[in-house]
């Protein structure tokens, strides 16, 4: 939840879970002084709760909602979210996802895996997931994204992950996922939008590659930043060493944010993210 | 504060503040449930916070201390905390405190600097800090130290950073500045604990050096640890160098470490530390 | 190759080399002054190579390794070598280095994967690799390790990788495969040896967890460090965030580690690893 | 030393010093594959040389330089390089060369202080160094800086640090010291150019700042990168604690690229460093 920021916003909602007996399980609030925004994630145990779950959004909306301007989403760890992915050829970012569900790391589904080129098929055989082969040019993006929101709402998907996925989603695409939508960007951004990033930081001659996790929005590697990281690097790297040290990173950094998003972690606001620990 | 884990403790204290009118500025808390303790810090404003700042404690203590099992201290950011730092030879830790201090980063006075070497008076000189020359040796600690406490109380020192001080406290010392003793030891503790730290690191051949900032208990480099740090090294580097990227290691991980024991954010409990951000 | 230091060795070497037509495209060197020894890596283009390959080593003993005392191995980037992955219960190495393989990305046949448990024996399948249960126990050690010399003898294996496998390697084991057996320890080396690193770094207090690969040698975790690495936890973190966390430090340590391996450009002496870039 | 790579290179060079009886002490050489150029650095002592020192370069050029397209730079250790430093109000990068060069730990002299505030010529007093108040503006910046060079010829000046100076200097000043003034910019670099990046940094809700060393060339914050760093941050933080954070790094990032400076371990070629290690 946020909400402008008031006195006694704290003391108001844990004393609504507490005295219906909710056992409080997690707790994490901050405050942007700088905007007087204050932000809260709180999670507790419904056992003895003694508003019913389905009541609880109705309760909580007509009690404090308009009474403190607040902004909020009700979740239960019960539920478990479904998560399609998206590759291209490149297949580090995907084995590091796959490999992660297969030992139980995650609380999430994946049901399907898309891509625009058929390589990656023997992953999804290997992980006994359905694999869609979308062939998406520039051409036929229209049409092809069609065949992609009918297999995703077959599936249920509620996020998506751009595991290195080499195109670029089309504005309808974009909106029918708001913030739900995950991508890797390789590269430290702001620094080295857009195409061949490692190229471009060959060309500059940084000393440190990095890579940016964050939510795609219309605007091309421009979406709320989730997770960042970097790796040093030196003038003996040729940018296929670049590459090579890329996809470490990229990997990792990837799969904190989806881990994040699944734990439902992340509030969004102002396209920047409130990423709670 | 720091107590048993109980439903509505955060409401509790929350509600005392806010319904005294009293503005929250920074909260932050945090529950080990391996142990079953919340641990709280707030700050708030007391401009017009209906009980009287020398009442405070009373009032909290009354109220709430017994009922909950709280552990708490109060402390006021109008008064300025007294430090005295203890230096042997080097001084990188030591300009690094004083260019802090005269640029105004730390709220913070510096009253005194001891030595048991006379090599470091200059910087007392360039930076106006009275220098006390200490010459402490194995055979005379208990002596020289009597002398240092009556500096300490002359001066009124509230706590003790140790900036690459080459000797052991006795016990006696240590008891009189409970957690209010900051060192600096040259390795990632608890490895390479005791003497020569960057020549055992060395022969362990190990590919990252460590600092550690810890508060200083009767056990040796066993204190409870409030920063750690490391760099990259590699097989090129001499003993030489492993003490040169060191240095920098050390100054920073000391200055974070003292930093936060000025804004009162580290609570000590269990021979661990928790810093809160 | 490595020997005493002594003027002119670079170019005797490189001269070596280039007056019989090889072309070098890769040459480190470096001078432990301490010691006084030279070291240095060197690769070099046979395709017009004056002397045949199954020559060059007799050519290269008998005009310079007594004359400079040098201790040299040669290898030829076309013979692949073959690993065998090691493992117990937990995937996230296997599974690191699998992808890396199945990507391409290392040049290496990885014949045969080891366990004393079934339970990764999933992992075989959908990688295609031959997967081998051999139940070692306290008491049976003598016997499995033989059962386990005759597999890794049938699929010709150069060298081990113990990817979280928890059994101790007898003696006779380790002395088979000198600086030929990589392992990875889930703690910054030489802190928290032994069992349960996770467990004692938790209960130390430390600001940063570690992870650490080497080559066995018969003390327990105290071979030649290869790699180490460390992540940020905090007093939020419990174990089990500890070990989650550990995770990827372990896999990215240990594939480093593996790749250094593979590309031949580690060299041991002391038992300190030199590491060329 | 730079030049086309070729066969042979490195045995020439190091031939020319051993027959001669110079005993290398430093060698580092790369091999740029990407662009076909051979970088070295070597150094050796005199002692027992049988080239006269200033005769060296005489010979070296006669015997190798247009043989093999040499772009070459004796220098002689015995000679301490002389460096101004520029700033403006912030001391911390000021302060923290000025305390390394008080322990002696560069080798290099600091004739001068030039400042277009007069806020810090306490610091010169505090180090003994002369302070010189050049109030610069937009629009007396070309009289201001015939000032600054009548200072920096008078003092011999090498090389110039700008420590957080917040002026551009003009495109004249920069031609005078080509690969001889190094500035910092708190920022990871290509992100957030020109002004106020930390302000920009918060804007775009990165996860990491950071800091990046670099020569000085005509276009704004587009040279030659010698150094970069980065520091985690969090959405707690403020603008104010980014500031704070970056300080840190800031100083560090600088201080070692003038270390390599000094140490004349930079090399530079297409606008890209080639910092030996």
């Amino acid at each position: 939840m946020h909400c402008p920021d008031q006195p006694g916003i704290i003391a108001v909602i844990t004393d609504f879970i507490t005295t219906n007996r909710g056992n409080i399980i997690y707790l994490d609030q901050y405050v942007d002084r700088q905007n007087g925004i204050f932000y809260m994630r709180v999670e507790w145990e419904l056992e003895n709760f003694m508003i019913p779950a389905e009541k609880i959004d109705e309760y909580f909306n007509t009690l404090y909602a308009r009474r403190y301007e607040l902004t909020y989403r009700i979740s239960f760890s019960t539920r478990r979210q479904r998560m399609a992915i998206f590759v291209s050829k490149m297949s580090h970012c995907l084995y590091d996802m796959l490999a992660r569900h297969m030992a139980g790391e995650w609380d999430v589904d994946i049901p399907v895996i898309i891509s625009n080129h058929p390589d990656l098929a023997i992953a999804g055989k290997q992980f006994g997931i359905p694999f869609e082969h979308i062939p998406v040019t520039r051409d036929n993006k229209e049409e092809m994204e069609k065949r992609e929101f009918v297999i995703l709402d077959r599936h249920k998907v509620d996020f998506i992950v751009l595991a290195r996925y080499m195109q670029v989603l089309s504005e309808d695409f974009i909106r029918r996922y708001p913030n739900r939508i995950i991508n890797i960007h390789h590269s430290f951004l702001p620094a080295f939008v857009g195409a061949k990033p490692y190229h471009q930081a060959y060309e500059r001659g940084v000393k440190l590659i990095g890579a940016t996790s964050h939510y795609v929005t219309a605007d091309l590697d421009a979406g709320p930043i989730i997770e960042q990281d970097v790796a040093r690097i030196s003038h003996k790297d040729t940018i296929d060493e670049l590459v090579k040290k890329g996809r470490d990173l990229e990997k990792i950094v990837l799969s904190r944010a989806v881990e994040k998003h699944i734990q439902r972690k992340i509030l969004t606001y102002n396209n920047k993210t409130v990423v709670f620990s």
